[in-house]
């Protein structure tokens, strides 16, 4: 039976990652570039990995302007502040009747994709791994690579697990990735948002990793404050978490290797931080049902300042 | 007629500029330093200010263990970190009867004191002013030097203007200093609050000026949502802030030479922070009324763990 193809749009640590373990599963697979097309075409890419490291050669480049041929599946894994500038690269690359995976941070990911791009299925995909693109065509890969996926339904209902969710899973667990379908993509952002709103805005605010703040009383209080506001506005949403989502992400945090969220990577990297999808996006939500997220947006108002700053170079 | 004799235990910033207009003025002053004591016997105290230079010599300085005589006045000076460490002292240098001045910031630190030396008049004094110490026996002083003064009553009643109070607002007059009476200091100490919880903190976690808190939207959001946390627990504890209060201080904020509030100078001096008295205690105030401050109370966290790091050197 023929592996089901894969176009990847945008090669960072999220894209590189899991395209090189579907290339390695022997799935064709198809990357959309941008900088990094000519270093990719030259020097394939490589992941380093403590479940096995990974090389690659002779892939499939296509750099701006090039159009790849139809795949099954196409992952949108450019960071959410990529999106916009992405869209017409994911309209040509994905095909009426293809699937499209958003594997994004944040909420409300999907449905500019599922306006622009109408005729494709849109699922939803959230990556739960620590790791870092070191430069072009090198992902280091540190710890976890778990990825839920669920189906996107216009006005946020769960969607069920379909058809094309349960092939992506299977696709990602024949390739050796923890991968778990979501029958509900909403309360899956929320739950994700749990973890990466305190993690994320405390890591760049506080310039500390997550080790460091599982160590410090205060702020431990304050990420258990910010995970309360999340879970609190998931169930006022109508997708709540599970009772005990808090406790078992601190346990996992707390064995996790320390690391530097993906925010604070992009923070010293002087890129622009992701603050729509994962701030704004949840807080818009929670005034839309009347509910105060005052430490979140607390949190918000100080990223914001910091990536105006850092954008600006100064 | 003989004017009032001043001792000052404490000569940073505030100690010293104050303590050198009374003696400017002509009022006998006594200095208790600790570590700068020799270079002050030494060197004097210089003072330099758009309202005019100030040099000082042959100083009255009393160090660690030397008792002065009895003034008049005896002004708490040094930070409120500092307190616990100085009651000794100021227990020593103001006998019974004699009036204390706590020029401190926050909230609850004159009730330390009153406790600790019964017998004596205690008064609460807050500064603003925009000023810091250069080095030993020197200060710079930028812009402001208003104080208000009030008299500390058991259980946070409103004293009214006391003869005490209004002794001391007149000495600081007669040196130039616009010295202002509070009929009810715990309304005084939550006004100053107002501007201190927002300006101290943001500050030192987004290592930012008071200017270019102004500048930003976001930054500015935050600043009155805090602001507005502040104004409304001093309004149910009974002291309500005027109702322009955060207008009227923005205003003022904005006109300002562009400074580090004093807990930025802390912060950068590797000096432990104001905490206790700044955050800690007006949270408990509210705590105590059943208010949240869910903004200020992440704020606190944030700059426990800055604190905790920054005195740990790392």
């Amino acid at each position: 039976m023929t592996k089901r193809s894969y176009t990847i749009l945008g090669v960072g640590a999220v894209g590189g990652y899991y395209g090189a373990r579907l290339a390695e599963a022997g799935h064709p697979v198809r990357w959309l570039a941008r900088s990094d097309a000519d270093h990719l075409r030259a020097h394939g890419l490589t992941v380093s990995s403590p479940r096995g490291d990974v090389a690659l050669d002779d892939l499939e480049v296509f750099g701006p302007g090039e159009v790849p041929p139809p795949s099954d599946v196409v992952v949108l894994a450019t960071k959410t502040t990529g999106t916009a500038a992405a869209l017409e690269r994911l309209e040509a690359a994905a095909r009426p009747g293809s699937i499209v995976l958003v594997l994004q941070n944040g909420l409300d990911v999907e449905g500019p994709v599922a306006d622009a791009l109408p005729g494709r299925t849109v699922l939803g995909g959230m990556s739960f791994m620590c790791a870092g693109k070191d430069g072009p065509g090198h992902i280091a890969h540190l710890d976890y690579e778990a990825v839920t996926v669920g189906e996107h339904a216009a006005g946020g209902a769960a969607a069920g697990v379909t058809p094309a969710v349960q092939g992506v899973v299977d696709d990602l667990l024949g390739a050796g990735v923890p991968g778990e379908a979501l029958d509900d993509l909403i309360a899956g952002r929320w739950r994700k948002l749990v973890w990466n709103i305190p993690f994320n805005g405390l890591s760049v605010v506080l310039d500390a990793g997550t080790d460091e703040l599982m160590a410090d009383a205060a702020a431990l209080a304050l990420v258990r404050t910010l995970m309360g506001e999340v879970a609190a506005s998931a169930a006022a949403d109508g997708h709540p978490a599970p009772a005990d989502v808090i406790d078992v992400m601190l346990e996992r945090t707390a064995k996790m290797t320390p690391y530097a969220p993906s925010m604070k990577q992009d923070f010293d990297a002087r890129r622009p931080l992701e603050l729509p999808a994962i701030y704004a996006a949840p807080l818009a939500a929670a005034a839309r049902m009347g509910r105060a997220m005052p430490a979140t947006a607390a949190l918000h108002a100080e990223l914001s300042f910091l990536d105006a700053r850092n954008r600006a170079g100064a």
